[in-house]
């Protein structure tokens, strides 16, 4: 059978180059990097490259850059960090309602430690109004958290406004770049943030591989208590295999960004353009234009997005139905909820997300799979019959 | 020139085996666990064959088992995140005053937020009495967190005796058993511990991957937010490789526990006992018998350790001066002091940590090269002259 992979939000295979440079770090060069011998020398080298690579790939200095487990990890060190940093200066926090849960789950929990946060809304396309942005602060506002793009919709953010939002209040300002950093060309400077979480595996990096950028002169509080990695400021015997597979995906994305933008948009924009076409009653989800290059979303109406996924998978097709790190939750997507679509409709969730190893073959072969899918679906759903008979008896 | 390298305890080498085993992870089988599709099947498989084989390491149960990416987020997560969950009850936490960083600054952490720390002394071999821990009970302690050894001077704790005493408190009891899981045999039940955290790089695992074990019904308050990995209790997508990996490291641990110890101990046994006998003004650190089977720790009066070990390293003899999580620091060790060395000896420290790969012609290799080391950096030291002249003073 056919395999097509279109779940690179979930995870994206790691590039073979990536793999290559990893090795020696799980093979002989074992040391660790806080060592004062020859073979913790060989392991600072390889992370000193590492993060310079990093650094390369978002404009911004290596010394900036704070090695981490997982965007998940970042996440949560900016949100915690920053804000309990800032403490003296005020208790309010502004994320968007569309984030990621690494993010509103620990702004949930700084809640609990005493401070007030806002969830500034979206629109339908999942687009952040800088404007109420600008509305939400307040003089005791310490920090703003608004992701750049957001994967379950492929929305791209307009961080650079919401930034200069932001920065005329005096709050700090981080972004989650997970979705972006190494897929889309990102500035830290252009952006004009503070702080920005990114994850290797993301853009064909390493899993357990991840940064924050913090610009230089903002204050956090370590996340990871413990030894004086990281300039101190993240505790724990650095991944070495990881972060020197995290420099390289860094480095290969930033060489290519371009060309790989400009091969998987075309996927995108078939599929987008089509699958509505093929199958009645199909909302495309997220912005239009302003979207993710390998990242094409629907709404099928009648139809719960496991089914389908389910009947996808049985053909070979991996996608997912929203966040990965939920997925297991069964719930509809608090993303599509926050951009006003309805409940019964949210749950009609389907994401597919092209990488380098997509074809317009797999494009064709999605979109010959889906028809009878949807049909053999819709044929046992409630839902749909109401439909029909509502439309029946309307005639 | 000869390679020794004697710094296990910094972290082991990858067991081939263990290689092998991520490859696959790395590269084809590349899925995200929370895939509801194939790619995410196998990717799951993976990471609950390792949970199996971690648990069996430490006789727990599977479900019991939360993977984290290192012994230092095992720390943090289970000292905040038990404190946390417990501190209806009281807010009052008990350590031990020679605690890997990772556990004292998390504690540290805690008295920011309103907690209260009891630090337990130790006496010269660096052993907690459990009549001190028992002292150090209060109405209002919730968690007492004692290391299982130490890795700085190998001396192994009366972990299931203080466990005993803490258990008639009703307070929670974790241990660090980074130094000793995988490394002697470790048995949650036996001990009587309530969690237990471990990290995969000390013993033959990959860097990345560590693990708490959390005894079933024992409530606490995740430190990482996010998604519903690890059910619900440590978010983040999960480091298959790094995962594999370490369950193949805890079960060849768990396999060859016993042969491996027996290959260590002899060449520890031959190097406490020989180092000094070559060399004046050299004590051993640590307990004589109750200590890691690998692990060598002396220390050589009026050198300070670092000097030493840069010249051992040009003899090509990899070697510690302490935690690797703390030498860049060069501070004379808490623990050191703690165990009630002056300052100025504890400054001498040299820590030697064999592993599978060491042989005897290593442990004679470093007795040749010592002797001469010493002599030269005691021609160079102030506190040696100092010390002859007072000696020749006193005849």
């Amino acid at each position: 059978m056919r395999e097509v992979y279109l779940d690179n939000v979930a995870t994206t295979p790691v590039l073979p180059e990536v793999v290559k440079v990893m090795l020696p770090y799980l093979k002989e060069a074992y040391g660790n990097v806080q060592s004062l011998h020859n073979w913790g020398d060989s392991a600072r080298e390889a992370v000193e490259e590492a993060r310079n690579k990093v650094a390369d790939l978002i404009g911004g200095k290596a010394e900036e850059v704070i090695f981490t487990a997982s965007g998940t990890e970042s996440n949560n060190f900016a949100v915690k960090g920053l804000a309990m940093a800032q403490q003296s200066k005020g208790k309010h926090i502004v994320v968007s309602a569309i984030e990621h849960f690494s993010v509103l789950h620990s702004a949930k929990t700084l809640e609990k430690w005493g401070f007030e946060v806002s969830e500034v809304p979206v629109d339908k396309y999942g687009l952040v109004d800088p404007d109420k942005v600008a509305n939400s602060l307040r003089k005791d506002t310490i920090l703003v958290s608004i992701m750049h793009a957001n994967s379950e919709v492929g929305t791209i953010e307009p961080i650079k406004e919401i930034a200069s939002v932001v920065k005329q209040s005096g709050a700090i300002f981080h972004t989650d770049a997970v979705a972006t950093a190494g897929t889309i060309p990102v500035d830290v400077g252009e952006l004009g943030v503070d702080a920005l979480s990114l994850a290797g595996n993301e853009f064909y990096g390493p899993k357990g591989s991840g940064a924050l950028w913090l610009k230089k002169g903002v204050r956090i509080i370590p996340f990871l208590d413990g030894g004086v990695q990281e300039g101190g400021k993240r505790a724990g015997t650095e991944n070495v295999p990881a972060i020197a597979g995290l420099g390289k995906a860094a480095e290969l994305a930033k060489a290519d960004i371009g060309a790989r933008a400009k091969r998987l948009s075309p996927l995108r924009d078939k599929l987008l353009a089509k699958l509505p076409q093929r199958i009645e009653h199909v909302i495309v989800t997220g912005h239009p234009t302003q979207r993710l290059p390998g990242h094409a979303s629907f709404c099928v109406e009648f139809i719960e997005g496991e089914a389908m996924l389910m009947l996808l998978n049985s053909k070979g097709i991996a996608v997912s139905s929203g966040s990965a790190c939920t997925s297991r939750a069964l719930k509809a997507s608090h993303v599509l909820i926050a951009m006003g679509l309805p409940h019964e409709i949210a749950q009609g969730s389907l994401l597919f997300s092209f990488g380098l190893d997509n074809t317009e073959e797999d494009v064709d072969y999605v979109l010959e799979a889906m028809p009878p899918i949807v049909e053999r679906l819709r044929q046992m759903s409630p839902l749909y019959a109401k439909f029909l008979k509502g439309k029946k008896g309307g005639k």
